[in-house]
C-alpha cells in the first residue's frame, strides 16, 4: 500500500530518539515548538498551491527538521508517519 | 437523485474502520485532527475559486485521506457523505 | 416585488423537511453546519467580487445545498428567504 | 448641507417600519443580522479602494437590504443616516 | 512647527460641538462607532502604500466625518490633533 | 560600532520629553497608542518587502512621530533605541 | 553534520551575554520582545517563498539582531542554535 501526497504535501518518519542522539543533534524546543528529525517518505507533486507555484526541494530519503508537531499523524502498513506541508520543514539535515 | 458539487469540492464517502485496519491503515490523530480513509463519490469543475485556477486532481472511486472531520456531513439516499474541498485532502491511498 | 440581489449574491428559499425527506436526503449535519436544501429564487450578476472576477453557476430554479445558516434571512411578500453568497453554496441537487 | 461619500461608501437612510410593511417585505433576522430596507441617500465615487477597482452599482433613489447595521449612524439636518459600504448592500429592491 | 503626515495619513482637527450643532449634523454614533466632524490640517502624499497606489481625495480645509476615534492624537503648538489614514475617512461634508 | 537595519526598517531615539515640550508638542494620547517625537539615526535600504517594494521617505536626523511603543528597543553603546518598521512611522515633524 | 535551511530560514547562534556587553551593546526588551546578538551559522537559498521573491541579505559571519525568541531551537553537535526567518532579523550589527 501506498500514500500519494497531494499539492506541497511531504510524508515524513520521526527518526527514533536513540538515532537522533547517536548523530549529534538533541533537540531543546519549547513545548509549543518541538523540532524533530524525521525522513522523508513521500513527496507530493508541488505545482500550484494556494495560488502560488510550489517547487518542491525535499526528497525521498533526506533527513529533515520540522518545524512542530505539525500535519497529521497516520499509520502506514504499522508505521507511525506524518503529513506536513513542506513550508512546516526547516532544514534538510545532512551527515 | 445526483449531488453535483461546486468549484473545488468533493464529495467523500467514509470507508468502514473494519476496512480500513484490513487495509492496513491505523488512524492515530489527535482530537483535533481527525484523519479518515474515505472513497470520493463526485469532483467539483475546479476552475477560478476564490480568485485561483484550482485544477481537480482527485478522481471519482480514488481512496483519499482528509485533513478532519472538515467539510458538511449530508445523507444521501441514505447514505452519509461529506462534502469537503480539495485542499482538505491531504493524499491519495493506493493500495 | 422583486429582490435584485448584488454582486455573486443569492436568494434562495428552503425546500420544506418533507419534501426533502421524500427526495431522499436527509441532513445529519452539526450545530454549527446545518446544510439544508434549498430552491434558488435570484441570482446576482456576478462579476468584480472583491477584486476577483466571480462566475455565477447556479440558476433560478436549481435545488442547491448550502454550507450552514449562512447569509441573512428576508421575508418577501409572505415568503421566508436567505441571502448566501455563492461561495456558500456547496452543490447542486439533480434529481 | 450635503454629505458626499468616499470610496464605496453609500449613505443610506431606513425606510419607516410601516413603509416597510405595506410593500410587502417583513424581515426575520436574527440578533446579529438585521437587514433592513433602506434608500440611498448619496453613492460615493468608486473606483480604486483597498486596490482593487470598485464599480458602483447602486444609484440614489435605490431601495436596499443592507446586511447588518453595519456602518456608522450620522444626523445629517435632523435626519438619521447610515454610511455603508457597498459591499454591505446584499440586494435592490424593485416594487 | 509643521507635522507632514507620511503616506496615506491626513491631519485632522474635531471641530468644535457648537460648532457641529449650528452646521445641522449631530452625530448619533453607537459606544464603539463615533463618528465626527473634523476639519483636515494636514494631508499626506499618497502614493504606494501598502503595495497599493493610493490618491488622495481630501484637501487641507475639507470638513471630514471620519469613522470612529481611530488614529492617534497628537497635540501640536496647543491644539489637540489626530492623526488618521484616508480610509477611516468616510466622508465629506459640505455646507 | 553601528547598526544597518534591514528591509523597511528604521532605528530611531526618543527626544527627552524636555526638548519634546520645548518644540511645543505634547502627546496626549491613549495608553494603547503612545506616540512619542524620536530622531531618526538610521535607515534601511527599503526595496522588496513582503513581495512589495516600499522606498525610504525618512532620513538619518528627521524627527518623526511614531504611532505606538512599537518596534524592538535595543541599548547601542549605551544609549537606548528603537528599531520600527517606515509605516510605523505616523509624521515628520518639522521646526 | 551540517544543516542546511530550506527557503527564506536563517540558522544563528546567540553570541554570550559576556561578549555582548564588551561590544557595547545592552539589550533592553521587554518580555515579549527579546532581542538578542546572535552570529549567523547558515543561510537558506531564498527564491520563492510564500509565492514572493526573497533575495538573502544576511551572510554566514554576520552578527545580527532578532525580533524575538522566534523560530525553533535546536542543538547541533552540541552547539545550541535557533533557525529564523530572514524576516525575523531586524538589523546587522558591525564594530
Amino acid at each position: 500500500m501506498k500514500i500519494k501526497p497531494l499539492a506541497d504535501r511531504v510524508v515524513i518518519k520521526t527518526v527514533e530518539a536513540e538515532e537522533t542522539t547517536k548523530s549529534g543533534i538533541i533537540l531543546a524546543g519549547s513545548a509549543k515548538e518541538k523540532p524533530q528529525v524525521a525522513e522523508v517518505l513521500a513527496v507530493g507533486p508541488g505545482g500550484m498551491v494556494d495560488g502560488k507555484e510550489v517547487e518542491m526541494i525535499v526528497k525521498v530519503g533526506d533527513k529533515v527538521l520540522t518545524s512542530k508537531y505539525s500535519g497529521t499523524e497516520v499509520k502506514v502498513d504499522g508505521e507511525e508517519c506524518t503529513i506536513v506541508r513542506q513550508s512546516d520543514i526547516l532544514a534538510i539535515v545532512e551527515e
